[in-house]
């Protein structure tokens, strides 16, 4: 990555064809950061397949078959786990009915009633309780936060390699954090156990190619990259020229505003979760107070 | 993955060279679940490779170079992020005192001090306080646990995507939980910005080929997939064959015990937490009280 590229400024109408004629000639670093300067020096057919990464929102018929399934779920569980804990669980979903009623409690969004699977991916320490339950033995540590969140990163990593895998067979997805504004619902909808919730849906299905989308420009690594300590002056010095290059892409694609106008919108305030505000009295309900 | 396998009960000293000879034979998969009867029969160069994953624990004094941080960096970029939010950021340690220090207020790992590269992947928010600051904005969302989760989700995907990279490019990692134990001293160390936390660590290097260490088996699919809605029973049902498997995998590399022994013990109470129990409190005082 240049030490200090300039802002890439495109022009204020660029066509989507431009972009994607642009995408034919820039290194997959160049379109993942929307800065053709930046190149690798070091990369892997794994990583250049990394870098391609993008969420699909419009899916084919064309079903998962249980194999992909399969293999996508030993991608997951050969993540790294806390102690071995694998505090997760994952409910493929693929009755038509039922992805109807969960994408009404998930912010309604067409593509998970339109993908031919959607896997819920659930913190779950519900699995742990009951090996306690049956050897008569204690398990108090699963009320604090600290649980929580091992539960949900757990959850997080796991997931995470189940894209990269399914990507690699030719299927794409998104992840739905919607899942978390009606929790108590989603859980009866699964039939989740106390201990246990759902972190995110994914989507998952052959992307349909006519969906005009492509690699969304990341922040620079000058902002995410630190050095020995937090430095914030320097990770702020390119979010201008990520704004414009943000822009720049959502202009191509229908789509208006720069980065930072729709950060401040989406973190405002309370009004602006979509009733994830009352996340932790749902989790206390489930028997995962986060103390 | 067979439907109900046999369990696999390995000779009481299985030695390591033993397992080591199994593993030539059988596919990866079956290494991953510890089970030679398990073959994927969809799979890609992709999910070979996350298949193989392990923990390196032992390191050689090898660097880790530049252009290998930014390849692992650019990786974790192409992860998805919650909204495009990106809240995380990542801080690369090569200081031999600063590794030592922050060793020391994680567990005393010796790992730590060892690899050459330690990444401290914290959940950021800060950067959108720092927008909002600068625009004269309200970025009140924050103090609920749902932003606290969303920047440990954000962190954690793109950790991930880091940790396949850097396979990739021959290197081995290790997470190190403990940087929660004292979160209060690592922001210090590393001179983090309120509204952001240390959410792990991961040791980075080339890995030390005398590591007594191979692919940990996880548990079976019939335990972490369900279909259409949660099954307890069904879940549980291969539980004690990979109780087995792990007892002979921890007998093969000198260790004791199998699964549900060491779940049992890690969770039994905030005593066995290394003082994670206050993580709330030291959120709250990091700007993040997770409401």
């Amino acid at each position: 990555m240049s030490a200090g590229p300039a802002p890439i400024l495109l022009p204020e109408a660029t066509p989507s064809a431009m972009i994607r004629t642009d995408a034919a000639t820039t290194s997959a670093a160049g379109i993942r950061y929307g800065d053709p300067d930046v190149v690798l020096r070091a990369t892997s057919p794994v990583i250049e397949h990394q870098l391609r990464h993008r969420s699909v929102r419009e899916f084919l018929p064309t079903p998962v078959t249980e194999e992909e399934l399969r293999a996508v779920v030993a991608a997951a569980s050969s993540a790294s786990t806390s102690s071995n804990l694998q505090a997760w669980s994952v409910i493929a979903v693929t009755d038509p009915e039922r992805k109807r009623r969960l994408s009404h409690l998930a912010a309604r969004q067409k593509f998970i009633t339109q993908a031919p699977l959607f896997l819920v991916w659930v913190a779950d320490l519900d699995r742990h309780h009951r090996l306690a339950e049956r050897n008569g033995r204690p398990l108090d540590a699963t009320v604090y936060l600290e649980s929580t969140l091992l539960g949900v990163i757990d959850t997080a990593l796991a997931a995470q390699n189940a894209v990269v895998a399914l990507e690699s067979l030719g299927l794409g997805s998104v992840f739905v954090g919607a899942v978390r504004n009606h929790p108590a619902q989603f859980a009866v909808e699964l039939g989740l156990p106390p201990h246990s919730v759902a972190v995110f849906g994914l989507a998952v299905g052959h992307p349909d190619p006519a969906e005009d989308a492509d690699v969304k420009p990341r922040l620079p690594q000058s902002a995410v990259l630190h050095r020995e300590t937090y430095d914030a002056g320097r990770a702020d010095t390119d979010l201008p020229a990520y704004d414009e290059r943000l822009a720049a892409y959502n202009r191509a694609h229908g789509l208006t505003g720069a980065w930072t106008e729709r950060i401040l919108r989406r973190l405002a305030g309370a009004a602006d979760l979509a009733g994830r505000d009352t996340l932790r009295d749902s989790l206390e309900r489930r028997g995962l107070p986060s103390r």
